[in-house]
């Protein structure tokens, strides 16, 4: 059994949901400390984070930082019979690793970890600085203790970063063929609209909050809010959430009560979207509560940097694939380092299996991550 | 204490919520046995109800019947710590009559009961037939058990009324003020609207519900049914419940439900108002389905008629007021008693209070209620 393989097994078996990292970063953070790193723990509530760093220290002039960002929480299994095989034993059957985390994203995470320890193993004077960042919460619904507080302690104590590659499963048929360049914001509100209860017999005395919402609503869904750019697609508008009524058919509710999410790009400001939104409300002369929360802002590595053409070259060269260089789907932990002024690329596996039953990952693809993942710290600091 | 106070007491003593009548149906029973009434106890599921009859036969020729239409059951009294004395312990304070039922109806019922007693105790031969029928089903949700069996069983047998006083609490500020000749329609319907669950980074693989309904449903808010008569005002529309979503706000629902009223009166039908309403769904292409129910149609005894301008001449002689002739309001009993041909009109003391906590009836409004139903029989047959 490669090594690759048999750490992906091993962080596996811990059952690791967020919060919980179940005993991963420990022994991670032995296997890099015998490798030669420095493993700084930061514990924030009930999460733990680690910062693996080797090469020179962090002070000016000393080259160029290039970190590996991953997590080793999962999302729960969900009822463990429906899988064929048991969520935290990893089974292979025809080629693929099957366990709830091989694709996301403890296989990523056990690359890292063996292309970091053969990487510093081949050059130990290496120029400037190779690190790992690990937490164990970014599939929970807040991520508050995880990689935004590490990012807060790094810009609070002058912690640099140059290039950051994410492990997030990327990769959309075989390994390497998309790479993320860049993820769109994400700007979610609590909605309240205040009607008057009644009953339906007498509308007259009530106010009903979902006919007063109705036009508003329509002109919401129906807005187009901008045009995309050339590095972002339109910015698009869901209601995921719309509740109003006691139960009773004769009674007229008080109140509604909606969840409106904005994933936008860098077209549109968050403060413009909320300013957008807040018009077409008052327009309708709704009587109404907002509660903005904007979970992460947009962030872009743009064409030419130094990260991006390196990877897209490595995908080239190792997995032989032209890589589509993409600011698609959801977020990712990026979001928090990005704005350090770090340049992010995601590349990881492919994400056909993630947060469902029968979670995979191909052998073949894990087998070849640790020399992708090599390959970049090599053309970047080797 | 006066016959109808010491009724109505007995009455609210009976924790008497729907579908339980709590013994008031055999009290009233025995008593109108007593009075020479002959007593049909009509038991349908778990529901009592009774319909009791004094005078002549229901035979071709017999003259004609004047049927009291009452209910003895009650909402539940939610909590009793919030009343200010027990909701089943009748009591009296500053002229009111407090307890569940107090006004809606058992004071209507126990002033119909005093009141035959002394009618037929004064004519023992009045023309025709007067009746009292009672049911224990008529605040519950459904109303399967309860007046509307006993129609279908008197349209079954040939069981013939003429004229129906029902004792819903119909009074606004002063016993008589208002009197029902009617009432509104009411059609239901449960509405499914299917879409495409999906994640919200990923809108154009799913199908949101709450989007695609959104303009039907401004639509269908803002539209003008119809003008109303001079019989009743213009149709209702309510959505009265609306629920989307998984209660995560990175998912689209692939489903949304609503539930929707319509109150009508004569200006439409309900085969009318179906087919308007499917044809907005229609216009939008949603995929959807509508659960149909008409719980009522509207009923109106016309102007002119003999039990309606009775019952004015009986406010305006013995209450004192010329009664507002109103169709408005929920639903009754009535409607289910009115189409096998029924003049029907609604008379009760003020509700005000009723379905609240605190419900009470005035002390004077009790007294006089016998005599006011008292004089409906007399001058009908005496
Ligand atoms: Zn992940
Ligand atoms: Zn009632």
């Amino acid at each position: 059994m490669s090594d690759v393989l048999e750490l992906t097994c091993n962080l596996i078996r811990r059952r690791s949901v967020t919060p919980e990292d179940a005993g991963c970063l420990a022994l991670i953070g032995e296997r890099l400390a015998r490798a030669g790193f420095r493993v700084e723990h930061l514990r924030y509530g009930e999460v733990d984070n680690f910062w693996a760093t080797h090469g020179l220290d962090n002070e000016p002039g000393a080259g160029p930082t290039l970190a590996f960002l991953g997590h080793v929480d999962v999302v729960p299994s969900g009822p463990e019979a429906a899988w064929h095989s048991p969520p935290f034993e990893p089974t292979i059957r025809d080629g693929l690793l099957y366990g709830r985390g091989a694709a996301d994203m403890k296989g990523s995470v056990a690359a890292m970890v063996v292309a970091l320890e053969r990487f510093v193993a081949a050059q130990p004077d290496h120029r400037g600085r190779v690190g790992l960042l690990l937490t164990s919460d970014e599939e929970g619904p807040t991520n508050l203790d995880g990689v935004r507080r590490v990012a807060e302690h790094f810009r609070a104590t002058g912690e640099r970063i140059d290039w950051c590659v994410v492990g997030e499963p990327s990769s959309k048929e075989t390994l390497g063929d998309l790479i993320r360049v860049g993820r769109r914001g994400s700007l979610s509100a609590a909605l309240a609209v205040r009607g008057v209860q009644g009953h339906v017999a007498y509308p007259e005395k009530a106010l009903n909050p979902i006919h007063a919402f109705a036009p508003a609503l329509a002109e919401l869904a129906d807005e187009r809010w901008d045009e995309g750019n050339a590095d972002f697609p339109p910015t698009s508008f869901q209601v995921s959430n719309l509740n109003a009524g006691t139960g009773a058919n004769n009674v007229i509710p008080g109140a509604l009560s909606a969840l409106i999410n904005f994933r936008y790009g860098t077209a549109s400001t968050a403060a413009e979207l909320r300013a957008r939104t807040e018009a077409i409300l008052h327009k309708h002369g709704l009587d109404h509560a907002l509660d903005w929360n904007l979970s992460g802002e947009p962030f872009l590595t743009p064409p030419g940097g130094v990260l991006r053409e390196t990877v897209v070259a490595v995908c080239r060269d190792l997995c032989g694939v032209d890589p589509e260089q993409s600011t698609g789907g959801g977020t990712s932990d990026g979001r928090f380092i990005a704005p350090l002024g770090v340049e992010v690329v995601e590349l990881g596996p492919v994400n056909a299996s993630i947060h469902k039953v029968d979670e995979c990952v191909a052998l073949d693809a894990l087998e070849q991550l640790p020399a992708v993942y090599r390959a970049v710290c090599e053309r970047l600091l080797g």
